[in-house]
């Protein structure tokens, strides 16, 4: 691992709050997805570089990386703000946003999902641990917004086994 | 919340690989406790900047933290690197480490419990969720080499209610 994980790092944080990060997976078939994400926790767990991502199970990405055990986060460029919206709100089970939004896929250094080429920085993850947001421990108030359905985001831990900007195609 | 969350994210996780960073607590009688931290992940999770600490529940911080729902990250000035290595080998319930350390306690701005005057980057939290690492979820490799006694560790999200450069006495 090279010291590009603290290089990226406020920038990535900074670009989770607004527009939002794209994470990607892929499923047992070999299909990818993406998602937009505007929560995630970096940092060091278990003497490894981790970036933690929440899924809600309701999303077509959360058993995508639970087939695989892997994800990559990729930090948009500017001027794709409309993209990452639409990548929320539109679900992969009736859209194929990759072929919609023109986001190209290559290849990923170290792990099969790929990442996406029209983005300035890339994570590549493997899912070392996992925990459920545990419902009698959430406030009153954040379960009043965030969990009227009871959707319970699962926590993914990722392992981060490349941290890069941009590659080439 | 101003951007200084940002702005010293680098730095934290920088220096929370090497040499570590100064966890605070404080307990239902008033009395705090300093931990060293080599671990823990910085962002963004239900729409709030959160600083996630890993406590195994052994640790006399643990029950402090429980106590009163708050701690501090403290950022350590250079030059304190004994100072910090000291605080993650011995345990508050034989050793007073500000007092041996020489460490002085300022009041915090948010919570009740203090932060480090000889530290220059201060986050104070509020827990806002915690989870317990899941045994059968942990790899092999990883509870071979961090849970032979299967002390696991509690999670602890906080919530940070303010994050700043060293404040004046």
């Amino acid at each position: 691992m090279n010291p590009a994980f603290e290089k990226y790092i406020a920038e990535t944080v900074t670009r989770l709050r607004k527009p939002g990060l794209l994470l990607v997976s892929t499923n047992k078939d070999g299909k990818s997805n993406v998602m937009t994400i505007g929560w995630g926790l970096i940092g060091v767990f278990w003497r490894m570089r981790v970036f933690m991502v929440a899924v809600r199970p309701s999303r077509y990405t959360h058993d995508f990386i639970r087939d695989s055990g892997e994800f990559t986060v990729n930090v948009p460029r500017e001027g794709l703000d409309d993209v990452v919206q639409y990548c929320g709100e539109v679900s992969g089970k009736e859209h194929d946003k990759f072929s919609e939004c023109k986001l190209t896929l290559l290849k990923a250094k170290k792990v099969k999902v790929p990442v996406i080429k029209e983005c300035k920085i890339h994570y590549e993850c493997q899912v070392v641990h996992q925990l459920s947001v545990t419902p009698s421990l959430v406030p009153a108030r954040v379960k009043k917004i965030f969990y009227p359905r009871r959707d319970y985001h699962t926590l993914y831990f990722g392992k981060i086994l490349a941290a890069y900007k941009k590659r080439s195609p």
